[in-house]
């Protein structure tokens, strides 16, 4: 067994859940007119619907941009929603590449007694090979169980924030110690 | 909070997962010569396949049945092979309509050191509008950051085994006290 | 070449479609309270939209049925409908079991200046693997491209009414000489 | 009625129908390790499957490019393949940016003793709200019901090379006098 932390918990906590939304593949959709993929609104909602969720949810659009055009700026913008959410529970979708990073930020902030989950996906949601809806099943259930702390939820696995990293070679992320 | 557990837990535990196929809607297809729906093969390394998970599974096909025919020699397997199982952490896919009962029959068994959680589907993942691959997501997350107990997870949520029931009026599962 | 006729037509008219929905394995959908399929409503809009189709049609739902159902008033009603209908292309959607017997039906009717196109559907288009868009797509160009006549459009083909038989082993439709 | 011609025709033609793949929108799969649309293997056969398509057909594909950047060489080469090809109807996949502009080199060989359909797609098949099965049902239907001439077929609609344009604005495909 791999453990990666041990602790007294409330486990399965059914209070609301913060849902920040910052783009990424996750969201993106192909511009008929353009041939290009770009963003429009979030599929968030309707992918909730999709799965039946009955988990209660607040989720609010930060910004709505590809993670390897984000900003220092943009990172503290999301560090700073995560501060104010009146939810002690986050989740957070996020472009893939840059994840880790916003990870790192947030596990950062001075406020440590909030359960951050951090998620995307390797191909759009709108796409039909998407691991979107499974990953969200994953992250929306991971940050449900989990103690305080800062997590990224990929390949139905959850790792600590310092203690992961992409592949890019295979697109995978996996454990780094 | 609806706090309905407190434990110390080895939270996110990465050894491998069993999985054990029953059947229900998740896995009906359509027979398109008959017009009716029926089982062929479980969709389970597809669905993960597509959810790109990288989590160690190992899946094992008890039966391939509508819940609401099972009987109790198919509960009596199902609980038998979460016993044998070498995994302290087992997945069962189940049709929804009796999954609370096999829930109970699990909880019953002398083995109280296993962290078992079933899923199902309300529209069978072969169906474009299928809450399948969320639900694959979502339990395969909650097995393994739960600690030792039988849970039901469905709509996003995860249930201890005796404080819930499907609202057959709605198809949604709901907490019971 | 399978010379299956020759006349001097008017190829492609652009005039408007009448369409006549009539059920079938086409518009049935999964049913996640009982389990069963059922008929809501017809997902012909949703599809032309789907197709970008920029054919003028006038869509009508003379009934929501399994063709193994469908009565002789039932049949009548469809004839009557084709020999009222302001268009003089017409194309039917309709379970493919007893398509051959509604073929026959409208080639009975005195009108013989429309040309009436069936098709349908062996896998619902709710469902992943269907084959209606593809029918569809097929049915609205076959109506629009030949002589007067009553005709079946399925697997990719069009066959004149007393030339055809669904081969039930196989789920296909062939030629009849 | 529109009528755009008028000729003695031996309708739907049931010997085989040459493919001749070039790629377009219709072909674009995402690659979820760079996040760029890209070329992979022709979708035709998957689709040509999920039709239940039983037409007799040859595919070759004779290029794999987007439409904006096929050349005069190009072009050239998709011409002398309809020139050799053995089949007297032919469907070509291709790019809906400059369709028109090889309906047109198409159009100008001195063999015009085919009936060639060019269709392509406005999203990739292999994305959830394609209009790809749609525009292959109708452009295999076309081809086979057409008399020799250069024709596209996109919006459910048939056009005559040199009546059609595509409108960048709407993205759709016009009637040109």
């Amino acid at each position: 067994m791999a453990l990666i932390g041990a602790t007294t918990i409330h486990f399965i906590d059914m209070s609301a859940i913060g849902i920040f939304v910052t783009g990424g593949t996750f969201d993106k959709e192909y511009n008929e007119l353009t041939g290009a993929l770009a963003f429009k609104q979030t599929h968030l909602p309707e992918m909730l619907r999709l799965g039946r969720s009955r988990v209660e949810v607040s989720i609010t659009t930060l910004m709505m941009i590809d993670s390897l055009e984000m900003t220092d700026a943009d990172r503290a913008r999301i560090v700073d929603a995560c501060a104010q959410a009146a939810e002690s529970r986050i989740l957070i979708t996020h472009g893939t590449d840059t994840m880790v990073d916003t990870a790192k930020a947030l596990a950062a902030a001075p406020d440590r007694r909030k359960t951050i989950v951090l998620t995307g996906a390797m191909v759009p949601y709108a796409f039909g090979s998407s691991d979107g809806l499974f990953n969200l099943g994953s992250a929306l259930s991971f940050v449900q169980a989990l103690p305080p702390g800062v997590y990224i939820a990929m390949n139905g696995r959850c790792f600590a924030w310092n203690r992961v990293r992409k592949n890019r070679e295979t697109g995978v992320f996996e454990e780094e110690s």
